[in-house]
């Protein structure tokens, strides 16, 4: 039985036309040179050349569009890392919002300092101490603002999924029959868009999410069946996808639709960042880079098939890109 | 009069078909944040997402070939800093055919490496004291190779053009009238085939050299109304783009076609490169980063209205782009 799920293609492709002229169609990127290498097509869905930087300006606009006048004047707050973060700032300011970020105390300073240029306020919490929702549910309570959450809500999806309907749109102007496609996950939010997409709009596909080491809390769930958090205290270079656990509304979609998890090391993706570097000339923050990562460590095949991954985001600064960059 | 050019429209229109499924069509590239601080609209044609890196490879495999079975037996034999014998290096392997490149002997060694990993054989000459023309016919002369010059040749300016037709073709897609296009200028190759589709395909539309300062060779012979040289001795971190002296060839388009002749400082390009990484998340190399860098330091108006110049390649070492990108 098809479980019914809070996003659709249909959704998303009512997401697409209002986001129009607001983001970009980001292209998806190939290099002939890179597929002789790996002896297959690989494509690269560059939401890095996103607008903000990252894909998550689609979801947040598309989610502050729809408040009232009085609930945009109250204003949005969420949880984000970065990226996110960016999205809502940059979204609430263009709708004439305005946005309170609870952001990590660890999170990276660019992206702090870009959040704070877009005129948002940052509420800092400790990951491994402070719980984000809770944090986000006080400011909420305290303040009338609504919560825009990074995935964990139907309209953030359906924005998010609209770069999924335009990798389709895509690939069919490359010739291009996806076989596999290799979501870098956090929240599992645009994992679970595209998965919707891919299903309804590129049956055959298949929708992989990747994850960097310690970090594999939607791989183990998978496999488990349920909701498995990880060990605290962890670290990885991926800012932008370590969270505790699979959210409540995307792990049922990826459970329902998802042909597995895949895991990247944090040496792996770094050497993914300087692949992405030297072929594709692009600038890949580490946690957008997990799923190039698990295609050139040969964690899934490429051979004779088509695989793409999304790049989610660029946000970082030069001198962390190039400290990850240098070998050795 | 109109004077007759030896590239048209139509030859690059006839260009284009062959070079599908080779080159990429490379993404015409827009960011509104960045647009809302210039107060205008700026396009970016990424031919550093280019199969090679870099626009040249459009010109050469269009010229290659055009060669015979017994002129690719001889091979192919020319000049280059390092992009324009990248694309030689690669058309030339494709069409099973071989490549002998003239590099100065400064030319970056990422440049030297990629191309003798794609199997051309590297004879390096000194910029000063030698003449390149003179040691490319000395090879013609002694092996029989066919010279495929980085632009004086009707079939490598046509290769060339298809970016320009691209350009045309996505501006029309963004809904984009395009007011100006920044050329970044060596030979005067790619600028002198932008200025002929420009004019014929997308009228109105002014075409603009771009050097860097000291090797202004272009927009001073713009000026004089006949080639002038640029005084030897001098460097910039424009490796691409460091010419002697406007082509023959070129030239006589150029003067005839171009609006004007920009400079950009050597600081003013590694703003510009920083630029790139920052909002566009893209790696540009120096001498591509001159029309951007003109751009940005005011050097033409962008208030109102559309400006695009060309990325023309990014061809760069991690070490070299990280030391460019440092400020102070």
């Amino acid at each position: 039985m098809r479980l019914t799920h809070p996003v659709s293609l249909e959704t998303v492709r009512a997401a697409a036309p209002a986001l129009r002229g607001i983001v970009s169609r980001t292209p998806l990127l190939e290099n002939a040179d890179v597929n002789a290498m790996l002896g297959g097509r690989l494509l690269l869905k560059a939401e890095n050349l996103q607008r903000t930087g990252a894909f998550k300006i689609r979801g947040a606009y598309w989610r502050i569009l729809h408040m009232s006048a009085e609930e945009r004047a109250r204003g949005a707050v969420t949880y984000s890392s970065g990226n996110h973060a960016l999205g809502v700032a940059r979204a609430a300011k263009l709708l004439g919002s305005s946005a309170v970020i609870v952001m990590p105390a660890d999170a990276p300073a660019a992206k702090m300092a870009a959040v704070r240029a877009l005129g948002a306020e940052i509420v800092p919490f400790d990951r491994d101490s402070q719980s984000s929702a809770d944090v986000v549910r006080r400011i909420e309570e305290d303040s009338g603002r609504i919560e825009v959450p990074p995935s964990a809500h139907a309209l953030v999806l359906a924005g998010a999924g609209t770069a999924a309907l335009e990798m389709v749109q895509q690939a069919e102007e490359l010739e291009a029959r996806l076989d596999a496609v290799l979501v870098p996950c956090g929240g599992g939010g645009l994992t679970a868009s595209t998965a919707i997409v891919m299903t309804e709009a590129s049956p055959g596909t298949e929708v992989y999410a990747v994850e960097p080491e310690l970090f594999d809390d939607t791989r183990r769930s998978l496999a488990a069946g349920e909701r498995v958090g990880n060990p605290k205290g962890q670290r990885t270079i991926c800012d932008a996808i370590m969270t505790p656990i699979p959210n409540e509304v995307t792990f049922p979609i990826n459970l329902d639709l998802l042909a597995g998890g895949l895991v990247a090391s944090d040496s792996e993706v770094r050497a993914a960042m300087r692949f992405a570097f030297e072929y594709f000339k692009i600038v890949v923050e580490p946690g957008a880079a997990v799923g190039l990562a698990a295609i050139l460590s040969g964690r899934i095949g490429i051979s004779g098939r088509t695989v793409a991954t999304v790049i989610t985001g660029g946000n970082i600064d030069v001198g962390r890109f190039h400290s990850l960059l240098e070998t050795e």
